[in-house]
């Protein structure tokens, strides 16, 4: 697909929990690998993890040294190469300016979440794809914090499975939205 | 959709390990919620774990307790709902048995892999879901064993992303499988 840079972000940052306060999520080792690895299969050009936890920070430091230097390069040299999309950053701001400046011009965030019933479509999504620089913005715990929305950002239509139950891991979530908006003939399947 | 009730499989033996090897893999939590949440998500029907190793099988079976009458059941209902979907057995023979059993028909397996290049069609495998109760067998590791493949049953084409890498965890390649297969208005996407 002829299509401009795209990055996404994995939000710990504002999120809520499930009585829908706002929490700070822990970075979880599995999230940064799953999601490195289908981003990478789907040719996302960058992966941030949005956390203000100076130890979180470091944890996912650590993590891509392993597997770029460590043991791990020796042993799986495809996780190297997934993790070297991932970049952390203390902000979703800081994530978009980071990812303006890489591509030098103003990216456009696109929110994710499970109640978007009415949000931007695949289509027009992939459409936006080929003239803006999109970030989607992803959230961990039970979703993206109600004050993200209220920016005026686009917001991706949710996900519907074939069941009203809707409570997709994160995880699953990125790949099946980088699969409707990046796959090879997405939109003719 | 009008489908027949669906089945998928999580497969720890047989199964190859990166270097072609046959292994049994662990069963990890992790895979069991991620894959029974998607599952349910999409309204499959039952949701296999094939393990050989008893101790595994009776991992699961905890996992299943914690979330079914332990702790987990009043700290998160939806995980119990999703998890009432899984079945342990020791072979994939079993899995195939049991679901047999249970819709009063033989089941027709379907093979996954990321080398099917030129596999079923997710076209005419939404359409064998009409007429046929297919169970969309997965592997862990680094694929299914050669062995299954000599079965003579049909084999899912493989996921292209849009990159040459193709290294997706196992939860996300079902999760993009089970939307490509029972999304609403899937194949019109």
């Amino acid at each position: 697909m002829n299509r401009l840079p795209f990055a996404i972000a994995l939000v710990h940052r504002p999120v809520v929990d499930r009585r829908g306060d706002l929490v700070t999520t822990a970075v979880t080792n599995l999230d940064v690998h799953d999601i490195a690895r289908t981003a990478r299969t789907y040719g996302v050009d960058r992966f941030y993890i949005v956390t203000p936890v100076q130890e979180q920070l470091t944890l996912v430091e650590r993590i891509l040294d392993h597997w770029h230097q460590g043991h791990g390069a020796e042993y799986n040299p495809h996780r190297g190469e997934a993790l070297g999309l991932v970049r952390v950053t203390a902000s979703l701001q800081d994530a978009l300016a980071d990812w303006g400046q890489e591509v030098g011009m103003e990216p456009l965030p696109v929110l994710t979440g499970a109640k978007a019933r009415d949000g931007l479509s695949y289509g027009a999504c992939r459409e936006l794809l080929k003239t803006r620089h999109l970030m989607l913005v992803l959230g961990t715990g039970w979703g993206l914090a109600p004050s993200l929305f209220a920016n005026g950002w686009p917001v991706l239509e949710s996900i519907r499975g074939s069941s009203d139950y809707n409570h997709l891991p994160v995880r699953a979530a990125a790949a099946i939205m980088l699969d409707r908006l990046l796959a090879a003939g997405a939109g003719e399947k």
